[in-house]
């Protein structure tokens, strides 16, 4: 809005959830924090014309465009933000960033360790001539998470043992529930393994500044077969007789080794009934612990080891004051913020790090790490849940 | 963004905290809600021309202005948001009206029941020229306040027989905290109950779709002197030996019979250390019952005293399904709101009313009815605790 | 058991919901505690006396009577225990301390002011021989009670402002459910306000160490006429068309100034759809707050505002370590206690009190204050609510 | 007390923790419930004679005995309930089944399952007499969870596909702690995995109604090396420079197969800072789900997917109601009861089924079965987490 301060033109590829999310937080950022450069909603990208024109409207963006290929040439072009599904990661991303493009890329990084290599390989080389790439794990944006962090990694916790880190949802409950997309591995690649335990890896590496080694790992499919829908890839219509086989992962179970020594458990499931999006967090430590469940976000639960016996509980911290991550810029003290707040913190970290000459976190680098534990995880419940290293030597 | 679309363009009168909630009310309610005109930021309004020119940028308005007037009379204005200080409200309110905009005006609808009346005359004249106002009391879109008022329509409840509405904050619990014009009673017109004792008015009369038919009432200031800053009325600067005198209330109580004969019990203060902005909502009926915290305010408990013996308990519904008032709109299931989102309700609703030319809830006149309430919390208190009827009357 | 332990005689008088968990407190309190006086389980006392054996042989006395005087006469007899409905406390007391026995009342102290300055009476001419006297406020003892007394009196919720005390039940809901003596003025003296508001204002007194000065009431009686039963007095058989007229409160409110200028608000109320026994309080000083509820009774919520900013928060303390009152002598750490362990807690106290020849605490002349308060309250709900003194002068 | 009742003497072997547990559920059974036969406390056995005859005095027993075998010879004893360490279980249990005594043996069965195998063949030999015997797996009794598995017994979470035990303890955070014989195998024959797990294991049997049949599984011990007390087998005492080797697993991960295709989750930990006793369940089902915090015992969370989509949510279940398992026997609703009352209830039930002629649950059967998950569980630990079958085959 002021004539004084660069624009970052963004181009952002996608225009499903996340790209509503996206397309708030560049909205939002700027109007709640100072940021030295004015992030202007340029173009959006996808397949069909019509839908995103219509994303284009409803979302706010000031042009459509059906070619990603295009926006990567464009010199009026800063920023390209990736939304679209995990198997395009690869390519726009490393053309973009070839192209000389800030690249944010939303999570998982890719769909194969092999994939997410490259990746790493464009986002180095590309930083050498200052450009910046960052996965999008936004929950590390969540203020009570980086509250959680700041917390540890002042020793507050002292030696961590242990971390349990379980994301619940339970969308596929109903067993007559449609076949669909997720819900095939060619297509989606994994099941709740890589789509929400995806996050709870990130998450425990960042909390605890350390890296999963090695894991054991159970996968299950509890239901095969599910209704085919008269559109085979939609969410919408009406079941048919006809089924379609499952072919991912409904829950998964590991349990990982860190970097250090402490010893985490992980489960992600879609068959948690009553739990919505319950990513439940406990770390453990011999001074501390903290608690967090993402369906209460704006609440961090720190138990402190070293207070007084009789008064020792866990106490359930109000994320909400000046003093947290983020918070001194929205509301009074008391007043909640929700899902997509943490993608405005993104966006506020990216361009902060763009105008700054930063290289953000978390890198693309992070983004692979995070790959290759998934990796293991599966080749592990391949192998009868025996021990797999993450491939920590490569 | 559509050229089809109506504009609806907008001139809001103020720039602090409620100024920021209406501009990402205004901004985000379009994207996320299919509204049939598109509002447009055009004008922000506030006396002092440098800071209003930084809240323009800030809050991303097309232009500032001065003086109040001049947007009133402005042909090309359809709206005007009113979110200055209470003692401002009638003559912006009533002039605009006049004018032919469409008035959002924040809450409290003014300062005095005189003021208020006038303001309800005004909206009536205006009504029946098809000009809409509208008084902002926001918490009635958290959608867990909209969803247990469905509940309570729908005879969920059955016959209510008690209400307790509590809302408890402790920003003035340290007593060397300054004193501030929020403490001046010639300045502010009441303490907390005005400002957040309204808000617990308004909810029960909502929620129970009835009115305070008269009241016995409590106010207590605990700290009666507080340190001046060098600035004298603002909130920052450092403070001097010289003290100021409080002149309003810290804490108001009291007991409310319900048209019906509920009794509800009330509580607002400022000194309930450890509670932020704990809006804490109890409703007993005969056949259920409902709780509500906005500290956590995208839950509401709900007790089904019809359901069997052994089963009864308080439901936490996790108040994010598409089935609940406005959530269809935003994330999928489990994804929480923050605070602000009430404002984008509110603006959807409001839009939605004046392109449907109906007239909108809480009305002018439901802002009349709450001051009448605090006026005889007032006259109470200063009668000895004596019961007061609250003018039904008029 | 042991042969060198001096026995303590106890006769009970009553036999309902008191005479159990009092008879269990008897029994359970010295196999935990170290008591100087092994307490034997004497005799049962009751007017019926088919009714009085059938309660010997379930509570484990070693025999039964119906008439109380005779164990006041018996030299045998060290302590009354007085489980009697209130209405027969005064004369069972006094003649049992006239007689050189110990004597632990159950609460309400009596019906009346009057009775309850002669029992005190009483009281002060036993003490001056050496014979002790209790009021049975057992809620003192449960240990997150007495942990929370402790954190207020070594000051750690500074200087008190507020207080509130809600004691909630949902037992007269059902608007047909049955007309029963306690709802009848004549013979229960008092409704709600008696039966847990008697609770509320003790425990407000014991934890702050103050009193009650003065207050302004309301009582409402929502269910005016409910089905007689067959057999008038109980609460069994079957409703039959008459219907009796209910005489006393369904439910208080009141707002107490306490000595020191601190004000608390009071709710009982039997009509709390959904809260069984919910005796929630919370007490705010300007260095931190308490909260507590009895339905989760080893629960102790402690808001130190004294931590810093970002670390505040109500705290839960599992109130089962050794550093807390009585629980070194249960179970291990994390290990919960119930309801009647009060009571086993009562006898510890009262037992030591005596054989260390102390005055115990709450004494007759704490039970008349409560009284006081009750009386007050009665009489400001009479006189449109004007604030009434609670006879301070006395 | 009764002179028509039957007694049914008593003999305890064991005075620890478990011994004064056990007491109070044979003192308070009788007074709550109608028994058909009434116990006596006739004899508490110990191997030192000081302390068994303290013990005798503090938790009310008629006499003390130095040796197993005079009870166990003795005709005079009706019961036999063994509270002594696993190692001593077999030996006592089978001597006593086969000299016609009901026992009851505290968990685990045994510290092997070839312990427990000979176990069950002498309480099938026995049950062919009419002699019952039962394995102390006391928290079946917890109301709550008695409540949950009429839930599930009745089909309300439909098919279940997932459990999650959690059974989380931090008397081991401290690294300076001592070492004690519990840290050493060749004693205590297992760490948190027999201690805890095993509860973990029965409970997710018995509340499921099924068995696991395999697992993968994970131990590990975080602190190898613990201070040496003077004093080498007890608690207390000074820490000397000396330091013992800890032998035993600090926590304890597996999944398991359950019999249906279920999958169950399991964790033991001794290390979950802030965590005293929280055994934490959840189980999902197609139809809903239940979770359980042992350190909220009272309450049971209840979500029920049949519910309107719009009114799910966890309902917070008070188990206080005459409705639920044991409750009617203790006080009106709302009203906690505490850890040990589950043992009363062990008591009612055993007492029950010895005068009613049936083999009571869980049997010693249900405790080997227990077993030879824990020894799975080992096996699979020791052999890089590979999955294993339980053994069901034997």
């Amino acid at each position: 809005m002021s004539g004084t301060k660069p624009r970052l033109r963004v181009a952002m590829v996608g225009y499903g959830f996340m790209g509503a999310a996206h397309s708030q937080g560049w909205r939002v950022a700027p109007r709640f924090f100072e940021l030295d450069a004015e992030p202007e909603l340029t173009v959006i990208v996808g397949r069909d014309a019509a839908r995103v024109e219509a994303a284009r409207e409803k979302f706010g963006w000031m042009r459509a465009e059906t070619d990603w290929r295009r926006v990567v040439e464009d010199s009026a072009i800063d920023v390209v933000d990736i939304c679209s599904p995990g198997d395009s990661h690869a390519e726009i991303a490393i053309a973009a960033l070839d192209a000389g493009k800030h690249v944010l890329c939303e999570k998982p990084l890719a769909n194969t360790v092999e994939e997410a290599e490259r990746m790493v390989a464009a986002a180095e080389r590309a930083a050498a001539r200052g450009i910046r790439s960052m996965v999008g794990f936004s929950y590390r944006r969540v203020p009570a998470i980086g509250f959680a962090r700041a917390l540890i990694a002042d020793g507050r916790l002292g030696d961590i043992r242990q971390t349990r880190a379980e994301y619940l949802q339970d969308w596929l409950v109903d067993e007559n529930g449609p076949m669909t997309w997720r819900l095939d591995k060619s297509q989606a690649g994994s099941g709740s393994l890589g789509d929400i335990g995806a996050h709870a890896i990130d998450m425990i590496q960042y909390l605890t500044g350390t890296t999963v080694e090695a894991v054991s790992g159970t996968l299950a499919t509890f239901v095969t077969e599910r209704p085919l829908l008269g559109e085979s890839r939609g969410l919408s219509g009406t079941a048919s007789a006809e089924r379609g086989r499952v072919t991912v992962d409904d829950a998964a179970w590991f349990t990982g080794r860190l970097a250090g020594g402490a010893i985490g458990s992980f489960e992600a499931t879609r068959y948690a009934t009553g739990r919505k999006n319950a990513f439940r967090i406990e770390i453990s430590g011999n001074r501390g612990a903290i608690a967090f469940d993402l369906e209460s976000m704006n609440e961090l639960q720190f138990y402190d080891a070293t207070a007084p016996a009789g008064e020792r509980g866990f106490t359930r911290i109000l994320v909400t004051e000046p003093e947290h991550p983020y918070m001194a810029n929205w509301w009074p003290t008391g007043h909640l913020i929700g899902y997509e707040h943490a993608f405005a913190h993104e966006v506020r970290d990216f361009v902060d790090d763009i105008t700054a000459g930063r290289d953000p976190v978390p890198s693309f680098a992070d983004g692979l790490q995070v790959q290759r534990v998934l990796e293991a995880v599966e080749l592990s419940a391949a192998n009868g849940s025996a021990w797999t290293e993450t491939g920590g030597a490569r």
